[in-house]
């Protein structure tokens, strides 16, 4: 559970973004899938995922917005006071195991504050505003991610669903189905281009560069690229105390000679380079006299830049190859999640700055290191997205924390930021 | 399944160990907890284990046995014909993950052969004839075996149970009162030593000395040392995406360096040596996109010799100290298992190099690289182990195969060398 935000007072005059509110909103959503103090627990297409979009629901009806979700499971609120393209603003509530109470579901309390406060303005926005909560972020569950809002830009066919399959072997279909959705009418969750406008995020930083520079909003001007490999590698099995060390076929030590290339290829990089990282790693039969038969494990591969992230994905199964081969083992490896880096359009950061600017907050450009809904709504509508900072740095790890006072600041810049899109949009489209 | 050993005729003359009976025995038995024609389950102090128990204790109870069981599951099966101190012939029939259907299974079935071939003969042995199944026998489930042969051995104490835990939190106590067992007894399942005489066994070989020598009878003169130690290794999780490398307190490539160390300080040592596997490892979360927090390892060092044994540990022990320190992890280490070699006694063996010298059959001294219940058994009585090829060296896998023709054989040289045993210690006692 996040340490309560509600002892840090909101900062006078600023009611319409209330850290007190946010922390209590934090609370009721983490309150589904706590696990006894320690993390939270809302797998991708599960029911606790269903459970905290319901809540998010529940509140945005009470806002005054008509609330409908899709075939994956992902919810929309609309609230429409004028005709055109929507604004659109949107995050996640889904966990990765180990995970904490913010990731995501700190953005997803500032999409319902940005609301809040739109809603209680008359006449507010020149153009429909739509609350988006996307199913399906988290890519730990299925080894892919950003289920929902690949599925609202038209970048997931229902094919793609039967071929994620959870380590208990339950595809993303099945998980649907089991949420009582249809998997077959993916295609129908999708938007249509031309009614977006404009998309919007915040989410946690979930590096430490806001904390280390002392910088409490980050405007992204992009976010990272992501490659996933997984890997089979099969031995033979044999009784650990007769095989001799020269004639086995152990997947065991030629994994670990495979995380140490890996490690190595991402540490003769910059800071700003590539991160590699092996974090899903199952060996078979796990059992300590018994030479394993089979290791499966993932590599994760995160790089600001196409190129590097592909040329380490490269040196990685090149890697995996020769060692397989030398060590009398096995291979299958492939790549099953890959996103390009996204660039963020200059322009509407442009009027990000403004704002900040207008607001008198200090900011700082940064990339999202980690992969975001954005990213997949930037590819049919330009996007906009407000870091705030984790603090420590740290994420995917039950002691996650961003103060709500954070949030609740950038909560009030992304205001500021589709004010000033509502207008200059209102006045591009004045003949 | 095993290959149907039915295929191979039984020896000429040699009706008393048929290979075809103990072909059909082997298939009764390994009909409890078959997979799916893949590996045989039937854990140490489980459901299964305590069936295929009562499959044996029917076939001896067939041959006038008189059938008992104790505190901690082992079954035993008395024939008296004469007064005086037994001669005991037993095994295990429980089994690790992965494993097959010989390991211990084709020493339990030997033992009905020998069983068999005592009672149908009149006026038989001169010593009364006890045949053990050993309950607990493989130390995967609960980090440390032989468990039913150490409370026979009163080398097991009640206490000893409660801190035995499997992988699902378990503690031996508990599994036991789980068959209806009584923990807290453990201590009468004690044999009283000047009730025994010797002790015997066959067990498949789980090596390729044999088969490599075209030898189908060893006669072992150790059994081999063990040290398991269990590690613990902590780190920090987050986010895949957002830490920079050098920033990390990742255990995972701790892991993967300390493999590498393990195998090294195997690798240097002579064929003979030390054998050293990380044949269980457990990382958490388990996440492809969160560096772990967390990951639990089990390392098995086996090595004939007790100074080499205890000299690999501590330099296994010293190196996960140094990586762990270095990579900012931490790291709590203990051995959880410790199996001094065994010496064989060399007066009891010479007998049995006497018996196969009668027989004609060729024979090799080996070391047993697998530990045996005849290592325990020989802490409280003289004991014997006959070893019989296993196909391809293989063993804990579910392609363990042994030919009923060697376990045939090996059950003849069994009986000759009990026969002569019991012959000389007649004379010995006579006044």
């Amino acid at each position: 559970m996040p340490p309560g935000g509600s002892s840090e007072p909101a900062q006078a005059g600023d009611l319409d973004f209330d850290a007190a509110r946010i922390s209590q909103m934090l609370g009721a959503i983490n309150a589904i899938g706590e696990q006894a103090g320690r993390s939270i627990v809302r797998p991708a297409l599960s029911r606790e995922e269903q459970q905290a979009h319901e809540l998010v629901a529940t509140w945005l009806r009470e806002l005054g917005f008509t609330v409908g979700s899709d075939a994956i499971g992902n919810t929309m609120a609309d609230l429409v006071r004028a005709p055109g393209p929507r604004l659109v603003i949107g995050s996640h509530v889904d966990t990765p195991p180990g995970g904490g109470g913010f990731d995501g579901t700190a953005g997803m309390v500032a999409a319902v504050e940005v609301a809040r406060y739109f809603a209680s303005r008359q006449p507010g926005l020149q153009h429909p505003l739509r609350v988006a909560c996307f199913a399906g972020e988290e890519d730990a569950r299925f080894g892919d991610g950003r289920l929902g809002s690949r599925a609202a830009a038209g970048l997931l066919a229902p094919s793609a669903l039967d071929a994620l399959i959870d380590d208990s072997g339950v595809t993303a279909s099945a998980a649907l189905e089991n949420l009582g959705l249809d998997p077959n009418a993916v295609g129908s969750a999708q938007w249509k281009p031309d009614e977006c406008a404009a998309f919007f995020e915040l989410h946690v930083e979930q590096g430490n560069e806001l904390e280390e520079t002392g910088v409490s909003v980050g405007l992204a001007d992009g976010v990272t690229g992501h490659c996933r490999i997984d890997l089979t590698i099969e031995g033979r099995s044999n009784h650990a105390g007769s095989a001799p060390m020269a004639q086995r076929s152990d997947p065991v030590p030629a994994v670990a000679e495979l995380i140490l290339a890996a490690e190595g290829v991402a540490q003769t990089s910059s800071v700003h380079g590539p991160r590699v990282t092996v974090g899903r790693l199952l060996v078979e039969p796990c059992s300590p006299s018994t030479i394993a038969s089979r290791v499966r494990l993932s590599i994760d591969v995160y790089d600001g830049d196409a190129e590097s992230l592909d040329a380490v994905a490269r040196s990685i199964i090149q890697a995996a190859g020769e060692i397989t081969r030398r060590r009398q083992t096995t291979l299958v490896a492939g790549v099953v999640a890959h996103t390009r880096p996204a660039v963020l359009p200059t322009w509407l950061r442009q009027i990000g700055v403004q704002a900040v600017a207008e607001l008198g907050i200090d900011y700082r450009l940064v990339m999202s290191r980690g992969l975001r809904d954005t990213q997949v709504m930037n590819e049919i509508m330009p996007a906009g997205l407000v870091l705030v900072p984790s603090r420590g740095g740290l994420s995917h790890n039950p002691d996650e924390w961003t103060s709500p006072v954070d949030i609740a600041r950038g909560s009030r810049v992304l205001a500021e930021w589709i004010s000033r899109l509502d207008e200059q949009l209102t006045k591009w489209r004045q003949p």
